[in-house]
């Protein structure tokens, strides 16, 4: 499932309708079964046949959100032909998604707090490893497109070239939230420090 | 007062009584202005001669709470002999406020969403910018002192640099959360990691 969506069509209905209930303005705390089921257009007892909480929901749905979204930015870094525009691919994803205040991944972040997340998924956080191994994964694949088009040598020090990954990503969104008003002009300096900060780690 | 606290005896009392209760276990939405003003052991009276709301008490305290660790880790930075151990320094203290879960910054952290801090600092993040340009002074002098040990050149591009000590600071943290265990050796390893990120970002 990881990254590879493959949801019962009323599964997709009713997390889709969580979502749509979320980015209506409704709290998590408000949000009654009853509401999501309404809103998905099923009955109550439809809904405990896929789910067994509003919890459970919650939590799936917030695993879902973030299988779609992974989904789509391996898609697109797939699709780039070289390194470096994989690098700035990405960086322009990253910044669409926190740009879009209605986005799945943006709704979930600003309505949960740690302590949310923790309750909802009863504190079992493993699917956070299980993800950040995906996209180790997937960053150990892109440095190797980097060292066969000779950018950097060949990492020999995987957790390191891992943290100048995830480091020159941060940079670049702390960056874009330091900005007032997120210009073509000032993205694109802020893409290329990225850039430039990635290669300088990896050299 | 940023960076510098200088507070009435009172209001640390009202501020620190809402710590507690947070640390207790109490949830933002649970606690009534007349909880604060008992845990306080002062009257509702008094509280409102130094607080307008119950906002207005979780507002000032999340700034006294920045303030206070701030103070502390710039305080302990400009103890530090060296560009190294001054950097050190830093991802230790980062490294110690991550692992207390009674810190006051933890517990803010975990009970607010970036919804609630919306609300409760009235949309009003401009305080958010200010920290940041603290913080962007004291990241320049400690380049300053950097590049005067002749570690790397002198920064030229202000941005880039600060966007380099951002990104390792980062990148350590996200080390440190993807740790099952945060043993000495991994703790240390991550530091190294990081530092010489730096040092090849600047370079």
């Amino acid at each position: 499932m990881m990254t590879s969506p493959s949801y019962k069509e009323k599964e997709l209905l009713i997390m889709r309708a969580l979502l749509r209930l979320l980015s209506g303005g409704m709290s998590i705390a408000e949000i009654k079964t009853s509401d999501i089921a309404q809103e998905a257009g099923i009955g109550k007892g439809t809904l405990y046949n896929y789910f067994d909480t509003k919890e459970d929901i919650f939590a799936r749905t917030i695993i879902y959100s973030i299988d779609t979204q992974l989904h789509a930015v391996f898609e697109q870094m797939n699709k780039a032909q070289d390194f470096k525009s994989k690098c700035y691919t990405v960086l322009r994803i990253v910044h669409e998604i926190a740009s879009n205040e209605h986005s799945d991944f943006h709704l979930l972040l600003f309505n949960l707090g740690g302590k949310d997340m923790k309750q909802l998924t009863g504190g079992d956080m493993s699917f956070v490893r299980r993800y950040l191994s995906v996209i180790r994964g997937k960053v150990m694949l892109l440095a190797q497109t980097g060292a066969a088009e000779g950018l950097f040598p060949p990492p020999c020090d995987e957790e390191y070239a891992y943290s100048a990954f995830a480091a020159a990503l941060m940079s670049f969104v702390h960056a874009r939230c330091r900005m007032d008003l997120p210009t073509d002009k000032a993205l694109g300096r802020a893409m290329d420090n990225a850039y430039t900060l990635l290669l300088k780690a990896l050299s």
